[in-house]
């Protein structure tokens, strides 16, 4: 029997799945354990002198009316008309994979639902860390962990900022200037750069370890726009790297608290050697202690290979894989705010209130790394000793 | 329905296996989709002691004929009984996990053979990087990809001593008996040290990528007793860190080449981060680019983590997995010799030999990189040259 799956979207990342899928269709099909083909490649654009012309339909009803497609690989990217077309093909049994992170961090519980219902998969690999194998790993061969931490960096974009800041001291304006030259930040940056990006992804991730969905509107979220050259240069002196960590961690209490803030990641951590555009995530549970997965966090081929990964699961899996889900939030008490977030801190303060040692002194002030104390606690201090800078460092 | 199943060998990993499956017994269930317990404890010394007591057994075939026990989790080292064991397992249509790299190296296609026969699955994920998700996202993540070359820190005790050669300044002998005095290595460390543990896992992970099996005697291996301080010194000053690295290259002709041997890793590859008794495998795809998966290769619950993962996944997956398998190896043909690695080279030699420009020279002589050029081409040079080292350098 042969699986026939749907591309919906033909940009960089759709582009992507048709290639690669293409390049490897025989290895594919022997790893899949069956014959499969794109039948239809969904956009609302003319590709006229495309090799695949011929599988181009402007309609998504056509895949939908389709009883041999099976599975729907989506690229196109926000939540409408992303969303109802998913929903609409899993209510009518075909599997999904995705690589569109806005959609999974708002509307994942409401697709996992129709797919359990519906006795299909979906499947969203490719929404967190591109090419890195994130999701399967998390829920399958971690299964006997009692998770309780994740830290990543999974964001391509502000992570190549910071590490031209770093190796080459440039400034935040000079190196997003070149990360735009170089096709790796949008012309309006501002989903990448203010963290929302890394927002969702960490949404996604706590959704899944922690079993509830996590909405982007409860995650505190900051960007790196704030983060200056002189407090890069003093990290490193202290021993630290500057890096967007997106997090979750569970407290004591049960609550968790995921947040997205520049944050110190020691040299002695393997994430402080994480650089350019490449993400990673750090995962921490009582029998693995930590293990870190690390690769392209976005791109063409790269995110491509993961959405087709799951399309390969979703032709192998004709029913629900009901490990991989979460329940929808009754309400949002489960999630603590970001003022419990409790570590130790960075402040860059005017020399005459630096502490009674530990400090690196130059003309941008005294640099220290401060004791374990709350957000909240650390605001507090900050505004105390005329803070130029506040940042929490990664434990 | 619940799922029974029984663990071989109460040793350090078995009993990892037993504690982390009751402490996280309830979350794994959820996650399994059933209810699951421990009927069999098989080991041939008492434990009288143990909370487990009513559970132990000295006969196997307890395990073979109880109908009941579905998952066989075998953690005793060794090619036999394990082989035996396992083998009458999968023939009774029993699923098997394991940790035995030794086994899965040297038998590996006879138990998937079985396991395929019998609509049963042999799962070996604690074999190779143990806490680390490595062969479930090789065959299933990465499907979707033409891997030509994974490469890795697969010892943790080779690591540790090079990390603390590296850091502190210890010879090898030092950094040797500092490892034993911790429990990183054995009384005889053979095995550790001269990389037939690297060896063996390099075997599995090139079997599972490439699809034929690798035997251990066709893979040359090198340890790191050879490895001088000072190398390790010049070598970071060369910009580069000496690991001991467990590689697969795919070349040209098809044929693949693996082999295990000190090698330099620059300081801007992330694997050059990883240090300790901390293992790590980079695998290169034509889709993902480069992604790599890191963690504790060994230890009690690490290891009892990755077992236990597959025992998971074998009590829901009642029919065989039939991608995570390889073929027999008809002849040994496909396995290049090391005289055909091609890539640049690390010497040192006397200060009169040294190149033009490039060099480091101190009282041990003089060090440098140099071309790109064949192991057996390095070793001619190394000879013409006088050299007192000569150590790849990881592409």
């Amino acid at each position: 029997m042969s699986v026939k799956f749907a591309v919906l979207g033909y940009g960089v990342v759709g582009s992507g799945v048709v290639e690669l899928f293409y390049k490897n269709k025989r290895s594919i099909e022997k790893r899949a354990g069956t014959e499969m083909d794109i039948k239809y490649i969904v956009d609302i654009r003319d590709f006229p002198d495309s090799p695949y012309a011929d599988k181009f339909t402007k309609n998504f009803s056509d895949v939908l009316n389709d009883p041999e497609v099976t599975v729907v690989a989506e690229c196109m990217g926000g939540v409408e008309p992303a969303f109802s077309f998913l929903k609409a093909a899993l209510e009518k049994g075909k599997s999904a994979a995705t690589s569109n992170k806005e959609l999974v961090a708002e509307k994942g519980d409401i697709l996992l639902a129709a797919a359990k219902a519906n006795n299909c998969n979906f499947f969203f690999e490719a929404s967190v860390g591109g090419a890195i194998p994130i999701i399967r790993p998390l829920h399958r061969c971690l299964a006997a962990n009692d998770i309780d931490k994740v830290a990543g960096i999974l964001n391509g974009t502000t992570n190549f900022i910071l590490t031209k800041m770093y190796t080459e001291g440039r400034s935040f304006e000079d190196a997003l200037k070149l990360a735009q030259e170089l096709g790796y930040a949008e012309k309006d940056p501002t989903a990448d750069v203010e963290g929302h990006d890394a927002c969702r992804k960490i949404c996604i991730i706590s959704s899944l370890v922690f079993g509830k969905h996590v909405y982007p509107r409860l995650v505190y979220t900051k960007g790196i726009s704030d983060v200056k050259l002189c407090d890069v240069a003093a990290a490193d002196i202290l021993g630290h790297g500057v890096k967007l960590i997106a997090s979750v961690r569970r407290l004591a209490d049960g609550r968790i608290l995921p947040c997205v803030m520049p944050m110190l990641v020691s040299h002695d951590n393997v994430m402080a050697g994480v650089n350019d555009v490449f993400n990673a995530v750090m995962v921490y549970g009582d029998g693995i202690d930590q293990a870190m997965f690390y690769g392209r966090g976005a791109g063409k081929l790269p995110t491509a290979s993961a959405v087709l990964g799951d399309v390969i699961e979703a032709a192998k899996h004709r029913v629900t894989v009901f490990s991989q889900s979460w329940d929808s939030a009754d309400d949002d008490s489960f999630v603590a705010p970001v003022e419990e977030l409790k570590t130790k801190w960075y402040f860059r303060v005017p020399e005459e209130n630096q502490p009674a040692e530990g400090a690196y002194c130059d003309e941008n002030g005294a640099s220290f790394i401060g004791g374990e104390m709350t957000f909240a606690e650390a605001q507090a201090d900050a505004q105390r000793l005329s803070a130029m800078a506040c940042i929490p460092v990664l434990d």
